[in-house]
């Protein structure tokens, strides 16, 4: 057996069995290898970010560990910001990289570049493959620690020689994940504090944000009058009827820092320390009101939702009767389209357990608040900032849900970084359906621009925003990709065509056209 | 003046007028800042790929510094797969990277990297503003590292603050670029050695491959019957009738390793070391053969073809007769397109003083060898193998060049990676032809397979390698990026649909249709 089908069997050993790819050369081998294990789902991308970013929708979905593979500096460097993402996502993710052979590098040909430098940026750690001997026990380090502790991105830089050198011996066996226990033994002391604390805030990361968890934080809202929030952007997150639902923490520093005043406790529950997402010329980037104690309930994102069950027990509140919304749909609106009006019709008729992967940036938190109360399901945020995320984290999250309906809200910017994502929908028929918010604007820039008080009354600024002329037609570029779209110009055709695409499988996309700009 | 406006004030200065961008929050006052400087041309692009590569495309055509602007660390890992290209190409590119404000980042915000690792694997220099009050001096000392010395590309790390901050005291001035003298002193012993050498070997880059570096190298060629070919990949070079050609260096190493072989003397002008691309399992990696004295001409790539003249002058050849080859086209092809057929159309309708972005990848060596006796024209290839770039190359260089028409010689793979490279061209109204090579295939990796002796005979690894299903469809694709597009199936139709092209100004997209996979 040659390295590469050794490194294969390793990931499959491991429990990675898809592996999102876009290879070249130096892959070759690893290519190869696939039909000698058929367990491994090779889903070809025709672009390195959506092969990232669909790893990334694939783990938070799934809970599981899954792999790219990377063609060289380059194809490292097209993946990185969706393996931004996917680090502060905390997915576990396996970044295989195929680098030059071992003895060849030392040329400095063409393609060589610092992939060392390039990986530790993205990754919580980076190995590079010694030798053909190692490549199975290097493999399934990489896989142990992807999922230990704080998940993560993990960078194998996988020299093509000791891809189809002959292993003469084989490491492997399966991998033992050692989740570590939470940091917080005093669970009692906390419980302590949140009673007697004047003005309390618990602030709820995607581990603490399953059904379980809700029900449990809403216990000790109700009993204790403390504030509870979800993290501004959420990896993964169960919402809708039967689950208690909070406020997110706003984009917004101003409204953040108003959401936390006079705050004395802030209980981080799976959540990191909240910050602002920029610095805006004379306003406070610090959210946490001085003097608030925080207290970190979790080391990892993983089981917040379980402590804070086990905390309502401390409290004597663990069996306490909580309300829990019900189905409360917003009117179904008419005319024209609006994101205010997108959202409420998509807030209608979104499938029960289906999973939504929102990147609709300016009509984000509207969308958000309409589906409060819509038939349950699960919710995906970027996490990195990194934009170009939505359309490939769709594509992983209906791989590793088949029986799932995918709903990918996106803006139209944001959606010509990894546009290409449609083919491999179209290709794996994945059951995806994507909104475009068409406003032909970089819509939250121009809120930025007023924000951070650049004053751009000009022409050459305007033009730096605006997505025309000349016009896209998100229906002509989806359907040269494969897949089949439609345009909705009122709330009515929206309905109708989102209600197509439900009850069809495969991918869609629907253009949604809205006033231009900031509405 | 606030600092955005102090930089923007500082590349004009310095000579750079254009900056392509693809800004965030952190670069709003920059954005900004163009407003007020209308000499700087600002171009818009939908990826950052497309703005790093044709900032390239611009430098090359011009032989004047570039400037780009990106997003925090995700906006530069966007855009550094065609910094590598540029990198390699010996480019001089400003490539100035908003970041948080420097209070901010403390704070590890979400969008928060390491930029300086990001940046320094692409960039032959990073600078970090570290206050508004240097912000010109800084700017102009990049501008000044880009483009002395060997160029290239050089990262400018701008805090948000420094920014928008006042500026107290403004430092700038033009720029003196201080291009150092060739290396080798000793024209004159470097004469004697040509002279005495039993089989010499010239080779070309870039700037040895003008009108008059080539009529100088082939006087060498014919007095001493030394052999010249010119570098595998070449940043921009001038060809067609009127100018001497000589054969490249192949891409695959047995054939280089051939056409070298018996050298005793390897004479380097303004080109690199050869090394092979790739390196093969049993197959050879150093392309010059062990013992062969390799002498190189210029410390840069500047100025290679004034050295062959004078080298010509030392060997008493100056004025030497030479045979200059006249426009000689192929036979016109007729009926189903192959790859050839459409290299054959393209050689004898390219237009005069055209500018060819090539980056067929399969169809490359065709394209080449069949316009070498078109109208006077100049090609530039892909420099580093990150692909990609033929069409942000084009996009730049038409910019750069509004008078040429300028001819994209595009693989269908490659086409996807940057294809919202069609909107800026259609936003611009610039001048480019693109013609895509579809072959509903990555043909190249096909090719590899088989010569990195990787097996791949089953039917996981040979989807790897295919773009079909579904099939993709470019004249789809371009119109909805605002290019008007055609689709050729046979000779006749591609002449037809190129001559139209050429006579209208203002981008076009031509689908060539040619079997699939290898031809």
């Amino acid at each position: 057996m040659n390295g590469a089908n050794a490194l294969l069997r390793a990931l499959l050993e491991a429990g990675v069995d898809v592996c999102f790819s876009n290879p070249g050369t130096s892959e070759m081998h690893f290519v190869s290898a696939l039909d000698q294990n058929p367990e491994m789902r090779g889903v070809l991308c025709l672009y390195e970010g959506v092969a990232s970013g669909a790893a990334d929708g694939y783990a938070r979905v799934s809970g599981k560990a899954s792999s790219v593979l990377l063609h060289l500096g380059p194809g490292l460097s097209n993946a990185s910001a969706n393996l931004h993402n996917a680090r502060r996502a905390g997915s576990p993710v396996v970044n295989i990289i195929g680098d030059h052979a071992s003895y060849h590098l030392p040329l400095d040909p063409p393609l060589a570049s610092d992939i060392e430098a390039l990986a530790g940026a993205v990754s919580k750690r980076t190995i590079r493959i010694t030798s053909q001997e190692l490549i199975a026990a290097q493999t399934r380090s990489a896989v142990e620690s992807a999922m230990n502790g704080r998940r993560g991105v993990v960078s194998l830089i996988v020299p093509a020689d000791f891809s189809w050198l002959e292993v003469s011996r084989e490491v492997g066996g399966p991998v033992t994940t050692n989740d570590e226990s939470p940091e917080v033994a005093e669970l009692g002391e906390l419980a302590r504090r949140i009673s007697s604390a004047d003005s309390a805030v618990l602030l709820l990361g995607a581990s603490a944000q399953s059904e379980r968890g809700a029900k449990a934080a809403k216990r000790i809202a109700d009993t204790f009058g403390v504030r509870v929030f979800s993290e501004t952007f959420t990896s993964i997150a169960e919402r809708g009827a039967g689950i208690a639902s909070f406020d997110k923490l706003s984009y917004f520093s101003e409204a953040a820092i108003e959401q936390l005043k006079g705050a004395d406790l802030l209980v981080l529950c799976g959540a990191e320390v909240p910050v602002a997402f920029f610095a805006y010329p004379g306003l406070e980037n610090r959210l946490v009101p001085p003097g608030t104690e925080i207290v970190s309930f979790t080391t990892d994102r993983l089981g917040a939702d379980l402590m804070l069950e086990e905390l309502c027990q401390l409290l004597g509140i663990g069996a306490q009767r909580v309300e829990i919304p019900v189905e409360t749909l917003p009117e179904m609106p008419k005319g024209q389209l609006t994101g205010a009006k997108a959202a409420m019709v998509i807030a209608n008729v979104l499938p029960r357990d289906s999973i939504v992967s929102e990147e609709a940036i300016t009509n984000g938190a509207s969308s958000y608040l309409a589906t409060r109360g819509s038939r349950r399901h699960r919710w995906m945020n970027l996490m990195g900032g990194a934009i170009g995320q939505g359309m490939p984290l769709a594509t992983g999250a209906a791989i590793a849900s088949p029986d799932s309906k995918v709903v990918n809200l996106q803006a139209d910017g944001s959606a010509l970084y990894t546009i290409q994502s449609l083919w491999t929908q179209a290709r794996e028929g994945l059951d995806v359906t994507t909104v475009i918010f068409n406003n032909q604007s970089y819509a939250i820039l121009q809120l930025e621009l007023g924000r951070v008080r650049a004053a751009g009354e000009g022409e050459e600024s305007r033009k730096m925003l605006e997505l025309f002329p000349p016009n896209l037609d998100f229906v002509s570029i989806s359907e040269g990709f494969g897949v089949s779209a439609s345009r909705a110009q009122t709330a009515e055709e929206l309905e109708l065509q989102l209600a197509r695409a439900f009850e069809e499988s495969g991918p869609h996309l629907i253009e949604a056209i809205l006033p231009t700009g900031l509405s």
